[in-house]
């Protein structure tokens, strides 16, 4: 191939094109093609300028990624040039507090690959071989890009311990909210999705998860109905939206677990009179662990894992700038992958 | 005796002493002596006229007691007159959603004895005799009237899930505060209190427990030297104010929990980002349940519930008024017993 490619954030709004770093991979490290990668939240809020205090710009975006081992560094054992891969993208110091506590996904001093440092959006991407998890074969690539935020909705079901029977309300209809919604049904979860605009309850309903618009004011009238007025067992706030945090609080029965996903900036007025009263439970959820991210594997290789409607659109990575352009006026998309090769 | 007396509540900041209604205990129905009655926030909240909404004057308070058994109603088995009892003070509908899902304490239509219907303030009280638990003999009826707060700090360091060397910090230092850094203790952890009141610091020093001034604006580097910068495992929040929950949140590493204790009437600011990147919980308490009260009567007999520093004075049921004006003064004062005898 002519000169490897990857796209750089370089400013609030700004990507660009241009050669690829290619030095070897170093010991233990590993070369991958990678062949798609998703745009994420993430991506999206660095893309915006509002993360430059921590992505150090001219920066290499993308976390969520499938692709194809090239070389490996000396002292990687156990893969080869064509292996199917995709990246668990986190690094752990091994030392800290959290760490040592065996918390090693929110170790103290994490380097988030695609965020902290270079991440996967160009043709030739450099990890350390402990992040590589394998694809089984037969598994387009384009669908394994979706391992990762998959990775995310079983770390959050897992968070919120949903079971069998459950009654669960997701509110925020987004790719990792539907992706919540599908991992909880297949856990055996009856799940409800709240979400304000009309194209994404739409792509809800046709992945068979019944969605709400809360803009009727019938949400709580709904759960109610629907619960024979004890309150959904499990709700997952993953709006980001202040409402959405009131909603979620409102949805729960006694003794009911808020599965909290989406990042709030700001502090949040939260009716903890209500956490009193209901003995309700809010459990933070952050990112995956190894096991979270094996199982996730599973759930898109076996298809329980709706990609066909999830994935919007495939576009190629000289065009990666309008992708996000597309996505931040929050168009009629859901999840948009770079195809980088 | 001569005409028994109660004490009732009649409007804010008002008490009046007045006969008590003394009609023989009904089917499964015991008359009680009540001997010690400790006065609770919630009795003051009452007092102050801020429950009006929920309490009809003229409304007998009273539900942490200790008395005897007087009669008993109709097909009453295994109590006698002289038996030395404490109430757990609580009345389910038994087929709400939350009685059905085994949580009766926090039934939807709970009747709270005390508040909803007549309380202990009284000399002949009749409650249903499934309230009743049996005091061991030797028991003083004076520390006896701890077990109903003991008991809601069992409950609470049980929601926390407090573990033997865990390290807790319990916000607030009133008696609540104290009782759940006693009970933590006596479950292994090691525990600092924060109190802004020199008084209350004083006490919980008494008892041994090392309690922090937040004014000093230290507390978060003492924290953070007393747990080698991880950060608390348990914090409880039990001073109700929004710097309490502050304080509570920044206590906390990795997986930490937070229960949530006092009653916040209005919604809080909180940091939900921190929930989010620590995988926090928050857990709500209320009230107990049988086992919690159990396990109480055990502690105070046990002696490990130190009742002589925490019962601060004893009144006679004539003074009633003057220790809720004592209490609503907050003096140099934890708990105040009426003694109904």
């Amino acid at each position: 191939m002519s000169t490897p490619l990857a796209v750089r954030y370089t400013a609030a709004r700004q990507l660009e094109t241009g050669p690829a770093a290619t030095a070897p991979p170093g010991p233990g490290e590993v070369e991958l093609a990678p062949a798609f990668v998703g745009i994420c939240g993430t991506d999206l809020h660095i893309f915006h300028g509002s993360m430059d205090g921590r992505v150090k710009a001219p920066a290499v975006l993308g976390h969520e990624m499938s692709g194809r081992v090239v070389r490996v560094g000396p002292g990687v054992s156990g893969w080869e040039p064509g292996d199917a891969v995709t990246v668990m993208p986190l690094r752990w110091d091994g030392d800290c507090p959290a760490c040592v506590a065996g918390h090693r996904h929110i170790c103290h001093h994490l380097d988030f690959i695609g965020i902290d440092s270079p991440g996967a959006m160009q043709q030739r991407w450099v990890v350390p071989a402990e992040t590589l998890v394998r694809l089984p074969a037969g598994l387009p690539l384009d669908r394994a890009a979706l391992v990762e935020p998959t990775a995310v909705a079983v770390h959050d079901v897992g968070r919120g311990g949903v079971l069998p029977g459950e009654r669960v309300v997701v509110v925020g209809g987004g790719p990792i909210g539907v992706l919540i919604g599908v991992v909880a049904r297949h856990q055996g979860a009856e799940v409800r999705l709240v979400e304000p605009d009309a194209y994404r309850r739409s792509v809800a309903e046709r992945v068979g998860l019944p969605a709400w618009d809360p803009a009727d004011g019938e949400v709580a009238g709904r759960i109610a109905d629907w619960t024979a007025g004890a309150g959904a067992d499990v709700a997952f706030e993953v709006s980001g939206a202040a409402a959405g945090v009131e909603t979620a609080v409102e949805a729960l029965g006694v003794r009911g677990r808020l599965c909290l996903v989406a990042i709030h900036p700001q502090p949040r007025p939260v009716n903890l009179h209500r956490f009193f009263w209901r003995e309700l439970t809010l459990i933070g959820a952050r990112l995956y662990d190894r096991a979270d991210f094996e199982r996730a594997v599973e759930l898109v290789a076996g298809a329980v894992i709706p990609a066909e409607v999830l994935i919007s659109r495939v576009v190629p990575l000289a065009e990666a700038a309008a992708a996000f352009d597309a996505l931040e006026n929050g168009g009629d998309v859901m999840k948009i992958l770079v195809e980088c090769g």
